[in-house]
Protein backbone atom coordinates (compact mmCIF):
# COMPACT_ATOMS: atom_id res chain seq x y z
CA UNK A 1 0.00 0.00 0.00
CA UNK A 2 2.89 2.52 0.82
CA UNK A 3 6.76 2.42 -0.59
CA UNK A 4 8.12 3.22 2.04
CA UNK A 5 11.52 0.89 3.38
CA UNK A 6 12.09 2.99 6.19
CA UNK A 7 9.74 3.71 8.84
CA UNK A 8 11.22 4.86 12.65
CA UNK A 9 14.54 4.42 11.30
CA UNK A 10 14.17 0.76 10.20
CA UNK A 11 12.92 -1.41 7.55
CA UNK A 12 9.20 -1.94 6.44
CA UNK A 13 7.67 -4.76 8.00
CA UNK A 14 7.16 -6.07 3.62
CA UNK A 15 10.48 -5.42 2.91
CA UNK A 16 11.46 -7.27 6.54
CA UNK A 17 9.64 -9.80 6.55
CA UNK A 18 7.88 -10.12 3.04
CA UNK A 19 4.60 -8.96 1.75
CA UNK A 20 2.26 -12.04 2.78
CA UNK A 21 4.02 -11.83 6.28
CA UNK A 22 3.13 -8.11 6.70
CA UNK A 23 -0.40 -8.29 5.53
CA UNK A 24 -1.05 -10.74 8.11
CA UNK A 25 0.48 -9.11 10.61
CA UNK A 26 -1.90 -6.15 10.21
CA UNK A 27 -4.59 -8.43 9.84
CA UNK A 28 -3.84 -9.65 13.49
CA UNK A 29 -2.81 -6.17 14.36
CA UNK A 30 -6.25 -5.02 14.27
CA UNK A 31 -7.71 -7.97 15.76
CA UNK A 32 -5.32 -7.68 18.45
CA UNK A 33 -6.38 -4.03 19.17
CA UNK A 34 -10.37 -5.26 19.59
CA UNK A 35 -8.97 -8.52 21.68
CA UNK A 36 -7.33 -5.96 24.12
CA UNK A 37 -10.70 -3.86 24.56
CA UNK A 38 -12.56 -6.40 25.15
CA UNK A 39 -10.34 -8.09 28.42
CA UNK A 40 -12.23 -11.29 30.03
CA UNK A 41 -11.07 -10.19 33.66
CA UNK A 42 -13.67 -7.85 34.81
CA UNK A 43 -11.26 -4.81 35.07
CA UNK A 44 -13.24 -2.56 31.95
CA UNK A 45 -17.51 -2.61 32.51
CA UNK A 46 -18.92 -4.39 29.36
CA UNK A 47 -20.47 -1.25 28.45
CA UNK A 48 -17.48 0.65 28.27
CA UNK A 49 -15.95 -2.01 26.05
CA UNK A 50 -19.25 -2.28 23.74
CA UNK A 51 -18.96 1.64 23.09
CA UNK A 52 -14.44 1.49 23.15
CA UNK A 53 -15.12 -1.33 20.13
CA UNK A 54 -17.58 0.62 18.56
CA UNK A 55 -15.51 3.90 18.06
CA UNK A 56 -12.50 2.14 16.89
CA UNK A 57 -14.42 -0.15 14.05
CA UNK A 58 -15.83 3.16 12.81
CA UNK A 59 -12.65 5.20 13.16
CA UNK A 60 -10.50 2.50 11.67
CA UNK A 61 -12.80 1.55 8.79
CA UNK A 62 -14.60 2.73 5.34
CA UNK A 63 -16.52 5.81 7.10
CA UNK A 64 -12.72 6.61 8.80
CA UNK A 65 -8.92 5.86 8.12
CA UNK A 66 -9.75 2.85 5.13
CA UNK A 67 -11.87 5.31 3.61
CA UNK A 68 -9.44 7.85 3.70
CA UNK A 69 -6.31 5.83 2.40
CA UNK A 70 -8.65 4.34 -0.11
CA UNK A 71 -9.34 8.21 -1.33
CA UNK A 72 -5.76 8.83 -1.10
CA UNK A 73 -4.94 5.91 -3.54
CA UNK A 74 -7.52 7.26 -6.22
CA UNK A 75 -5.99 11.07 -5.92
CA UNK A 76 -2.40 10.09 -7.31
CA UNK A 77 -1.77 12.12 -10.03
CA UNK A 78 -4.95 14.74 -9.55
CA UNK A 79 -5.58 17.99 -8.04
CA UNK A 80 -7.36 18.32 -4.94
CA UNK A 81 -9.14 21.14 -3.54
CA UNK A 82 -8.20 22.41 -0.25
CA UNK A 83 -11.50 20.84 0.59
CA UNK A 84 -11.04 17.33 -1.16
CA UNK A 85 -7.42 17.53 0.36
CA UNK A 86 -8.91 18.17 4.17
CA UNK A 87 -11.63 15.70 4.13
CA UNK A 88 -9.24 12.84 3.13
CA UNK A 89 -7.20 14.29 5.78
CA UNK A 90 -9.70 13.73 8.34
CA UNK A 91 -10.63 10.64 7.53
CA UNK A 92 -7.37 9.05 7.11
CA UNK A 93 -5.74 10.57 9.86
CA UNK A 94 -7.87 12.50 12.09
CA UNK A 95 -10.68 9.80 12.31
CA UNK A 96 -8.41 7.67 14.47
CA UNK A 97 -6.59 9.91 16.07
CA UNK A 98 -10.24 11.76 17.00
CA UNK A 99 -11.23 8.21 18.18
CA UNK A 100 -8.41 7.95 20.63
CA UNK A 101 -9.10 11.00 22.09
CA UNK A 102 -12.50 9.64 22.57
CA UNK A 103 -11.96 6.36 23.69
CA UNK A 104 -10.02 7.96 26.70
CA UNK A 105 -13.25 9.62 27.39
CA UNK A 106 -15.16 7.43 27.47
CA UNK A 107 -13.05 5.50 29.97
CA UNK A 108 -13.24 8.55 32.42
CA UNK A 109 -16.72 8.89 31.90
CA UNK A 110 -16.57 12.17 30.60
CA UNK A 111 -19.31 14.34 30.69
CA UNK A 112 -21.13 15.61 27.33
CA UNK A 113 -19.58 19.17 27.39
CA UNK A 114 -15.87 17.31 27.75
CA UNK A 115 -17.03 14.86 25.30
CA UNK A 116 -17.74 17.61 23.14
CA UNK A 117 -14.47 19.51 23.07
CA UNK A 118 -12.26 16.33 23.08
CA UNK A 119 -13.78 15.58 19.84
CA UNK A 120 -13.12 19.08 18.51
CA UNK A 121 -9.84 18.11 19.83
CA UNK A 122 -9.05 15.40 18.62
CA UNK A 123 -10.43 16.68 14.96
CA UNK A 124 -7.28 19.82 15.00
CA UNK A 125 -4.84 17.57 16.00
CA UNK A 126 -5.88 15.17 13.87
CA UNK A 127 -5.83 17.27 10.71
CA UNK A 128 -2.48 19.37 12.05
CA UNK A 129 -0.71 15.74 12.67
CA UNK A 130 -0.90 14.95 8.63
CA UNK A 131 -0.38 19.14 7.50
CA UNK A 132 3.14 18.83 9.62
CA UNK A 133 3.72 15.45 8.03
CA UNK A 134 3.28 17.29 4.64
CA UNK A 135 5.54 19.80 5.49
CA UNK A 136 8.31 17.12 7.22
CA UNK A 137 8.73 15.58 3.92
CA UNK A 138 9.70 18.76 2.41
CA UNK A 139 11.92 19.69 5.27
CA UNK A 140 13.40 17.17 6.69
CA UNK A 141 15.84 14.26 5.36
CA UNK A 142 14.93 10.53 5.74
CA UNK A 143 17.86 9.88 8.71
CA UNK A 144 15.81 12.64 10.32
CA UNK A 145 12.62 11.49 10.02
CA UNK A 146 13.20 8.00 9.80
CA UNK A 147 11.17 7.17 6.87
CA UNK A 148 11.92 8.26 3.44
CA UNK A 149 11.54 11.97 3.20
CA UNK A 150 10.08 13.35 -0.25
CA UNK A 151 8.21 10.47 -0.78
CA UNK A 152 4.99 12.65 -1.83
CA UNK A 153 6.39 14.58 -4.76
CA UNK A 154 8.04 11.58 -5.80
CA UNK A 155 4.70 9.85 -6.10
CA UNK A 156 2.90 13.28 -7.46
CA UNK A 157 0.50 12.90 -4.24
CA UNK A 158 -1.08 16.04 -3.46
CA UNK A 159 -0.24 17.85 -0.01
CA UNK A 160 -0.52 20.64 2.22
CA UNK A 161 2.58 22.45 0.42
CA UNK A 162 2.06 21.32 -3.24
CA UNK A 163 -1.35 22.93 -2.64
CA UNK A 164 -0.98 25.96 -0.28
CA UNK A 165 3.18 26.12 -0.32
CA UNK A 166 5.32 26.02 2.80
CA UNK A 167 4.41 29.03 4.39
CA UNK A 168 0.86 28.97 5.18
CA UNK A 169 1.49 24.99 5.52
CA UNK A 170 3.22 26.12 8.52
CA UNK A 171 0.50 29.06 9.64
CA UNK A 172 -2.43 26.63 9.11
CA UNK A 173 -0.19 24.04 11.69
CA UNK A 174 0.03 26.11 14.31
CA UNK A 175 -3.73 27.73 13.25
CA UNK A 176 -4.94 24.31 13.95
CA UNK A 177 -2.91 24.03 17.29
CA UNK A 178 -4.67 26.81 18.95
CA UNK A 179 -7.85 25.80 17.33
CA UNK A 180 -7.08 22.59 19.65
CA UNK A 181 -6.33 25.00 22.87
CA UNK A 182 -9.01 26.72 22.49
CA UNK A 183 -11.28 23.50 22.24
CA UNK A 184 -9.67 22.32 25.54
CA UNK A 185 -11.06 25.35 27.31
CA UNK A 186 -15.02 23.76 26.71
CA UNK A 187 -14.39 20.51 28.84
CA UNK A 188 -14.94 20.45 32.39
CA UNK A 189 -11.59 19.11 33.05
CA UNK A 190 -9.78 20.29 35.63
CA UNK A 191 -6.20 19.45 34.19
CA UNK A 192 -5.68 19.68 30.67
CA UNK A 193 -1.59 19.93 30.71
CA UNK A 194 -1.07 16.56 29.11
CA UNK A 195 -3.05 17.16 26.49
CA UNK A 196 -1.85 20.90 25.61
CA UNK A 197 1.02 18.99 25.36
CA UNK A 198 0.55 16.34 23.38
CA UNK A 199 -1.18 18.84 20.47
CA UNK A 200 1.94 21.20 21.02
CA UNK A 201 3.99 17.75 20.38
CA UNK A 202 1.87 16.76 17.60
CA UNK A 203 2.56 20.36 15.65
CA UNK A 204 5.82 21.09 16.46
CA UNK A 205 7.83 17.99 16.11
CA UNK A 206 11.00 17.42 13.80
CA UNK A 207 10.37 13.90 12.60
CA UNK B 1 -1.36 -13.87 0.36
CA UNK B 2 -3.40 -16.48 -1.73
CA UNK B 3 -2.40 -16.74 -5.45
CA UNK B 4 -5.90 -17.69 -6.46
CA UNK B 5 -7.70 -15.32 -9.11
CA UNK B 6 -10.95 -17.21 -8.77
CA UNK B 7 -13.30 -17.11 -5.95
CA UNK B 8 -16.88 -18.47 -6.43
CA UNK B 9 -16.35 -18.09 -10.10
CA UNK B 10 -15.68 -14.59 -10.38
CA UNK B 11 -11.95 -12.89 -10.38
CA UNK B 12 -10.30 -12.11 -6.93
CA UNK B 13 -10.44 -8.62 -5.71
CA UNK B 14 -6.80 -7.89 -6.05
CA UNK B 15 -6.58 -9.32 -9.95
CA UNK B 16 -9.90 -6.90 -10.33
CA UNK B 17 -8.73 -3.89 -8.40
CA UNK B 18 -5.02 -4.32 -7.83
CA UNK B 19 -3.53 -5.33 -4.41
CA UNK B 20 -3.72 -2.25 -3.00
CA UNK B 21 -7.24 -1.93 -3.25
CA UNK B 22 -7.82 -5.14 -2.38
CA UNK B 23 -5.96 -4.90 0.85
CA UNK B 24 -7.37 -2.28 2.12
CA UNK B 25 -10.93 -3.46 1.05
CA UNK B 26 -9.56 -6.13 3.53
CA UNK B 27 -8.54 -4.11 6.48
CA UNK B 28 -12.20 -1.98 5.85
CA UNK B 29 -14.10 -4.94 5.85
CA UNK B 30 -12.57 -6.32 9.42
CA UNK B 31 -13.47 -3.03 11.10
CA UNK B 32 -17.37 -3.32 9.37
CA UNK B 33 -17.60 -6.95 11.48
CA UNK B 34 -16.94 -4.55 14.62
CA UNK B 35 -18.82 -1.95 13.54
CA UNK B 36 -21.90 -4.58 12.52
CA UNK B 37 -21.45 -5.96 16.43
CA UNK B 38 -21.96 -2.47 17.93
CA UNK B 39 -24.95 -0.68 16.70
CA UNK B 40 -25.85 2.52 18.04
CA UNK B 41 -29.61 2.32 17.82
CA UNK B 42 -29.88 0.17 21.05
CA UNK B 43 -31.07 -2.95 19.55
CA UNK B 44 -28.01 -5.39 21.13
CA UNK B 45 -27.16 -4.80 24.58
CA UNK B 46 -23.74 -3.27 25.51
CA UNK B 47 -22.80 -6.91 27.33
CA UNK B 48 -23.68 -8.88 24.46
CA UNK B 49 -21.95 -6.24 22.32
CA UNK B 50 -18.82 -6.59 24.28
CA UNK B 51 -19.18 -10.49 24.17
CA UNK B 52 -19.14 -10.75 20.81
CA UNK B 53 -16.49 -8.08 19.65
CA UNK B 54 -14.47 -10.30 22.24
CA UNK B 55 -14.82 -13.45 20.66
CA UNK B 56 -14.65 -12.32 16.93
CA UNK B 57 -11.30 -10.38 18.05
CA UNK B 58 -9.88 -13.63 19.83
CA UNK B 59 -11.31 -15.96 16.36
CA UNK B 60 -9.99 -13.37 13.60
CA UNK B 61 -6.08 -12.44 15.37
CA UNK B 62 -3.12 -14.21 16.28
CA UNK B 63 -4.22 -16.66 18.49
CA UNK B 64 -7.26 -17.99 15.25
CA UNK B 65 -7.23 -17.04 11.94
CA UNK B 66 -4.41 -14.98 11.51
CA UNK B 67 -2.53 -17.38 13.66
CA UNK B 68 -3.49 -20.36 11.49
CA UNK B 69 -2.52 -18.46 8.14
CA UNK B 70 0.95 -17.80 9.45
CA UNK B 71 2.08 -20.89 9.94
CA UNK B 72 -0.46 -22.02 6.71
CA UNK B 73 2.54 -19.56 5.01
CA UNK B 74 5.67 -21.48 7.00
CA UNK B 75 4.46 -24.61 6.39
CA UNK B 76 4.95 -24.54 2.26
CA UNK B 77 7.21 -27.09 1.21
CA UNK B 78 7.41 -28.84 5.14
CA UNK B 79 6.28 -31.91 6.33
CA UNK B 80 3.48 -31.77 8.80
CA UNK B 81 2.31 -34.60 10.77
CA UNK B 82 -1.29 -35.18 11.30
CA UNK B 83 -1.33 -32.97 14.55
CA UNK B 84 0.65 -29.93 13.12
CA UNK B 85 -1.94 -29.88 10.26
CA UNK B 86 -4.70 -30.39 12.59
CA UNK B 87 -3.44 -27.73 14.57
CA UNK B 88 -2.84 -25.13 11.70
CA UNK B 89 -6.57 -25.73 10.36
CA UNK B 90 -8.05 -25.51 13.97
CA UNK B 91 -6.69 -22.36 13.58
CA UNK B 92 -6.58 -21.41 10.08
CA UNK B 93 -10.71 -22.17 9.65
CA UNK B 94 -11.74 -23.31 12.54
CA UNK B 95 -11.61 -20.71 15.27
CA UNK B 96 -13.83 -18.67 13.21
CA UNK B 97 -16.68 -20.85 12.52
CA UNK B 98 -16.63 -22.01 16.37
CA UNK B 99 -16.36 -18.04 16.83
CA UNK B 100 -19.32 -17.60 14.82
CA UNK B 101 -21.57 -20.56 16.36
CA UNK B 102 -20.55 -19.26 19.70
CA UNK B 103 -21.33 -15.47 18.97
CA UNK B 104 -24.96 -16.70 17.89
CA UNK B 105 -25.19 -18.85 21.07
CA UNK B 106 -24.37 -15.84 22.96
CA UNK B 107 -26.97 -13.64 21.34
CA UNK B 108 -29.49 -16.39 21.94
CA UNK B 109 -28.04 -16.17 25.93
CA UNK B 110 -27.87 -19.86 25.76
CA UNK B 111 -26.91 -22.02 29.40
CA UNK B 112 -23.52 -23.05 29.74
CA UNK B 113 -24.37 -26.75 28.60
CA UNK B 114 -25.33 -25.49 24.95
CA UNK B 115 -22.76 -23.29 25.01
CA UNK B 116 -19.85 -26.19 25.47
CA UNK B 117 -22.18 -28.87 22.93
CA UNK B 118 -22.04 -25.32 20.35
CA UNK B 119 -18.20 -25.33 20.63
CA UNK B 120 -17.70 -28.87 20.25
CA UNK B 121 -20.24 -28.40 17.17
CA UNK B 122 -18.43 -25.84 16.00
CA UNK B 123 -14.55 -27.42 16.01
CA UNK B 124 -15.49 -30.21 14.38
CA UNK B 125 -17.12 -28.95 11.57
CA UNK B 126 -14.08 -26.33 11.05
CA UNK B 127 -11.83 -28.91 10.72
CA UNK B 128 -14.43 -30.96 8.61
CA UNK B 129 -14.95 -28.09 6.85
CA UNK B 130 -10.98 -28.03 5.96
CA UNK B 131 -10.38 -31.54 5.42
CA UNK B 132 -13.41 -31.11 2.85
CA UNK B 133 -11.55 -28.06 0.94
CA UNK B 134 -8.51 -30.30 0.61
CA UNK B 135 -10.65 -33.31 -0.91
CA UNK B 136 -11.98 -30.60 -2.99
CA UNK B 137 -8.64 -29.17 -4.48
CA UNK B 138 -8.16 -32.54 -5.62
CA UNK B 139 -11.54 -33.97 -6.71
CA UNK B 140 -13.55 -30.93 -8.31
CA UNK B 141 -12.71 -28.92 -11.36
CA UNK B 142 -12.29 -25.39 -11.00
CA UNK B 143 -15.59 -24.39 -12.85
CA UNK B 144 -17.50 -26.57 -10.26
CA UNK B 145 -14.76 -25.19 -7.15
CA UNK B 146 -15.62 -21.34 -8.28
CA UNK B 147 -12.03 -20.94 -7.79
CA UNK B 148 -8.94 -22.49 -8.97
CA UNK B 149 -8.41 -26.15 -8.27
CA UNK B 150 -5.39 -28.20 -8.07
CA UNK B 151 -3.44 -25.24 -6.24
CA UNK B 152 -2.19 -26.72 -2.92
CA UNK B 153 0.09 -29.65 -5.00
CA UNK B 154 1.00 -27.01 -6.90
CA UNK B 155 2.23 -24.68 -4.37
CA UNK B 156 3.91 -27.65 -2.78
CA UNK B 157 1.17 -27.60 0.71
CA UNK B 158 0.70 -29.84 3.02
CA UNK B 159 -3.20 -31.39 3.06
CA UNK B 160 -4.80 -34.28 4.85
CA UNK B 161 -5.18 -35.67 1.03
CA UNK B 162 -1.58 -35.56 0.97
CA UNK B 163 -0.93 -36.96 4.03
CA UNK B 164 -3.61 -39.64 4.84
CA UNK B 165 -4.86 -40.13 0.89
CA UNK B 166 -7.96 -38.96 -0.56
CA UNK B 167 -9.88 -42.36 1.19
CA UNK B 168 -8.98 -41.67 4.38
CA UNK B 169 -9.22 -38.07 4.09
CA UNK B 170 -12.92 -38.84 3.38
CA UNK B 171 -13.81 -41.15 5.89
CA UNK B 172 -12.12 -38.37 8.24
CA UNK B 173 -14.68 -36.13 7.51
CA UNK B 174 -17.97 -38.23 7.59
CA UNK B 175 -16.15 -39.08 11.60
CA UNK B 176 -16.33 -34.78 12.14
CA UNK B 177 -19.62 -35.17 11.02
CA UNK B 178 -20.57 -37.76 13.18
CA UNK B 179 -18.78 -35.59 16.51
CA UNK B 180 -20.61 -32.62 15.31
CA UNK B 181 -24.26 -34.23 15.10
CA UNK B 182 -23.28 -35.62 18.40
CA UNK B 183 -22.17 -32.80 20.35
CA UNK B 184 -24.94 -30.95 19.35
CA UNK B 185 -26.91 -34.03 22.05
CA UNK B 186 -25.37 -32.55 24.73
CA UNK B 187 -27.26 -28.89 23.79
CA UNK B 188 -30.57 -28.18 25.93
CA UNK B 189 -31.73 -26.46 22.67
CA UNK B 190 -35.48 -28.26 21.32
CA UNK B 191 -34.54 -27.54 17.66
CA UNK B 192 -31.03 -28.64 16.34
CA UNK B 193 -32.68 -29.06 12.71
CA UNK B 194 -31.23 -26.27 10.74
CA UNK B 195 -27.55 -27.00 12.86
CA UNK B 196 -27.23 -30.34 11.46
CA UNK B 197 -28.08 -29.16 7.93
CA UNK B 198 -25.34 -27.19 8.28
CA UNK B 199 -22.88 -29.80 9.26
CA UNK B 200 -24.27 -32.05 6.29
CA UNK B 201 -23.73 -29.11 3.92
CA UNK B 202 -19.97 -28.32 5.08
CA UNK B 203 -19.19 -31.98 4.71
CA UNK B 204 -21.34 -33.07 1.74
CA UNK B 205 -20.56 -29.94 -0.73
CA UNK B 206 -19.78 -30.22 -4.14
CA UNK B 207 -17.83 -27.18 -4.18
Amino acid sequence: MDNDVLRRGKPTVHVQFGEASALLAGDALQALAFELLTPLDGTVPAAIQARLCGLLARAAGSGGMAGGQAIDLASVGQALSERQLREMHQLKTGALLEGSVLMGAHCAQADAATLQALQAYGAAIGLAFQVVDDILDVTADSATLGKTAGKDADNDKPTYVSLMGLHASRAYAQELLAQALAALDGSTLSDTQALRALADMVVNRAH
